[in-house]
């Protein structure tokens, strides 16, 4: 097991959860997946995500998920498991669970109901408190999905109070200018540095986020080698190099990431690239028609052609 | 085993979940609500509930609770189980469980995501397709909790769609108008007739919703009787009784009702009155100050005086 | 003209804006319901609140009303005008306008658009600034209408930095240790004492809400003498005496308070007591069908009953 | 003065509203503004639009600007004036006096308060008698901003009700689906062709909207030229160079478009381009770092970069 700490860099892809034609987990595309993940060059994984739509298994079917690419991982990068629930009890039963099995660390948003900073900052305590001293974690900031504002000073405090807090997982809009304030914070002393990995729209601020100091990426994408590759130029300090690749996969990703049917489009991909078995998502859930589906073979071919020009 | 059907009436009490003071399920303190309710004259219970803080127990807690319930309630009334999920494995999953426990149905909100009308049907005939064909269940309209808005339409639309549907817990607001519509279409013979159960602000407005052809009420107050009282006047056509009953609990059920900490207000009752053991909240849950159970204690003795005087 | 300041106490009526049945300003029965008003006891007058249908009047059309008003208030009682905003500009031209005329404060919320302490502050910190100097202003605390949540803590803050603000209009809900703790801020001296009136759920908090230190009440009701006298037994001493003039008006006074249709219960009772002339709702606006004005009148009854009794 | 009909095309541009540095309208650059966009080859102008900051200006202010605007444009082409208000005497206020300046139609959205399908269809019957027989106007669907989810059934509900609606601003995500079936509607003979314009995300669905039967587009970029070149090139049936065209400007819309500092990115790139004066916002409203500028530049020159390649 290898926990996570707070040098994480590079891409932690958040995962899809592959499911047969008829909605039962698909394990032997599980494997595929985290195979195909790995050779991408990703440094984590990060399973049970709203994409991974974790709310869609029972608990059974999460423990058996995770078992399964822990297995399939055997320890070559850190696996994080989403977290978030409304009650302290299920979120302490799942986490100890995993953590039992391996994984290293866990996620945790805010619920939708906390509102004023100190709501927020108390809620985070009782998080702290809930997961214990050994259990490393993220925080994850998503507006768009939680419907909870947390501004720099709130995420600081957060931080503060709790040191096993290793991680934020970034995904406000606009957001460029707290991710420099949080970083310019550690750099001061404020606080003890943390990794930040990025998620914003899907990455879609991706090289301009990198700019501002984050580590890498946390979300998920049909082709994590873009963002790999992204990371990588950006690291070689390679700017325009990682802008080049980053505007080669655009169109396509800001197709995948429109609200609603993005989670069809990427399980689309994924298929389509011979990843999943089933672009089967779990009822309630979108579905690709035909001219969606063309729409998504022209970007494909266009992001080839793209690719072969600036290779 | 006794199923809920259409023919439901009177009182079926939202009933908490009780802990001990360090957060444990206290299952003596359950035994002992059970034997109040049913004294209280109620003709059914509801449980884990939003008020029963479902979502802070874990699966295995869930079960062990209802379990208790249905073996002291012994089936001398109806026991219907909250099962909202956002996911219909997890759905599933409970309602197979509590129903082979002994349960009589189960009850279900919409998820906050569903808008239109459109996509209100659609969750609904999902949830029927998850049920099956024998569990009967409770389709609950509370928009505050919701976000939910379902027009008259929408509640005929879904009923029609699964006549498994039996009952539907009203709380909308202002819902006088919705409950006489859907009254109405069951006498016009457009659909068949469903209980219909109120619970707007917790029982808020029983008389006048009794008075606009409700069953009875699916709500949780600390004073169950009153609630029983209510219905059995109005039954027995004394009109002014029922309103002479509500009155005299008014000033402390609209206390209880307060948005935020209802829930203390009501274990803290529940507490005093020797029902349960503790009055504890699981976190993130309110607590009351000095001050609000000075208020609590001027408005329970009020109300024993003005019971004394209309008795 | 009498300037607001911090020393108001008693009831500042929400006034209802009248209409004639085909939706024109009544500018006769404005003068009615000012009498009506003044006559029941009240220490001011708020126009153009959201009961007041502010925002369904031209500019031209506010104008006028609070003209009309102001006239025949003739100083006797300070009235306060709802001055909140999208936009400054706009706040900033009424505001001047109204002060003008004579008007003494004006009252302003969050817009929904607020979300972060920091935010709500930085607004009010332009609030003031749009006001400047020389105008008293009311801060309204609504998180129903609003969607905003001020902590205590913001509440504070932005008292701090608006000299100007002199009144607290509080509707939270639980707001009672809301309530305490700002009163025991200015206490303990940690800023000027402000007048707080309450306003929660149309009043239905009042007696505890002045045994918590609130000032009086800021909100509307058809029978504002139940809270002109609830305020005066209250001040003198007599605590059991408020709480039996106001639970004679609850049954009523909860009624009116349902969301949705509040307004027009409000407007057909004034006008069934002769204050105005019709009960027109502008559009969009709720109708009362022939079951909610039968509510309605028994309400009526039991409360003349109950009112007799207690004489 | 040209009425609004449903036979539009093209590009109608939101126009941002020019302020000098110290907040006051500027009415030199805001003839320049309305040059710009007629040699950038826009087919109509769309003002006091969310994005032009419609909400801060007094009544008075709107109509200066507008009344300049349309001196400017004098007749070349279309001028579309944002009408959404609160209220509808506001809303009929506003329409008469921009309509007797010559306006061609007015933009309406719903308001945040109606949910469902018949509060919305009732809701815009009521926006069709405010603004009578004569007014062309165009439906706003922009659930991000309004909170309302209008189905697709909803709109073909009001399109059928208001014959005078003769276009919809279409900015539903994700969209393409419903574009498809109310192009499909129309093409059925079900209800009378209209105008479908998108925006959908600041025009970064563009060409894929133009593939299901979008007219064109009305949003906002500080780049029209792009908008207008991608129009062309599908109405020339050159799918692909429309493509090459939107991809080059892409990454820079991709920035401008950012929830929240949108508006700034987009006055200061105006601002760049020499069009407007001042980059200035009135307050509340967004500032860009130094950080944020240099993203900017970055993206401009990658931008001119690529443009040149495919040039």
């Amino acid at each position: 097991m290898r926990r996570l700490d707070a040098s994480a860099t590079g891409v932690y892809l958040i995962t899809v959860t592959p499911f047969t034609d008829d909605g039962a987990l698909d394990l032997a595309s599980t494997d595929r997946m985290v195979d195909f993940c790995l050779e991408a060059g990703v440094s984590g994984l990060t399973v049970l995500g709203i994409m991974g739509e974790a709310t869609k298994l029972t608990a059974e079917e999460s423990r058996v998920f995770v078992k399964q690419v822990l297995a399939r991982v055997a320890g070559r990068v850190p696996v994080v498991v989403g977290a978030s629930a409304p009650g302290f009890a299920p979120m302490r039963e799942l986490t100890e669970s995993v953590m039992a099995m391996g994984a290293s660390g866990v996620m945790v948003a805010p619920p939708s109901t906390v509102r004023t900073d100190d709501q927020i900052v108390a809620y985070f305590d009782m998080v702290h408190e809930t997961l214990g001293k050994d259990v490393p974690w993220v925080l994850q900031d998503h507006p768009v999905s939680t419907g909870v504002q947390m501004s720099t000073a709130v995420v600081l405090r957060i931080l503060k109070n709790s040191p096993t807090c290793v991680m934020l997982k970034h995904e406000d809009c606009p957001g460029l200018a707290k991710l420099s304030a949080i970083r310019a914070a550690s750099e001061r002393g404020d606080l003890a540095r943390v990794s930040i990995l990025t998620g914003n729209g899907g990455g879609l601020f991706l090289p301009e986020e990198l700019t501002r100091g984050a580590d890498g990426a946390m979300t998920g994408f049909a082709y994590p080698e873009m963002m790999v590759e992204v990371c990588r130029a950006h690291a070689a300090g390679n700017i325009e190099r990682s802008h080049d690749i980053f505007d080669a996969y655009l169109p396509l990703a800001r197709y995948e990431q429109q609200a609603g049917i993005g989670l069809a489009v990427r399980k689309h991909l994924l298929a389509a690239r011979g990843v999943i078995a089933s672009a089967a998502i779990r009822k309630p859930g979108p579905r690709l028609s035909a001219l969606d589906i063309a729409d998504i073979a022209r970007l494909t071919t266009r992001q080839n052609r793209r690719l072969a020009e600036i290779a």
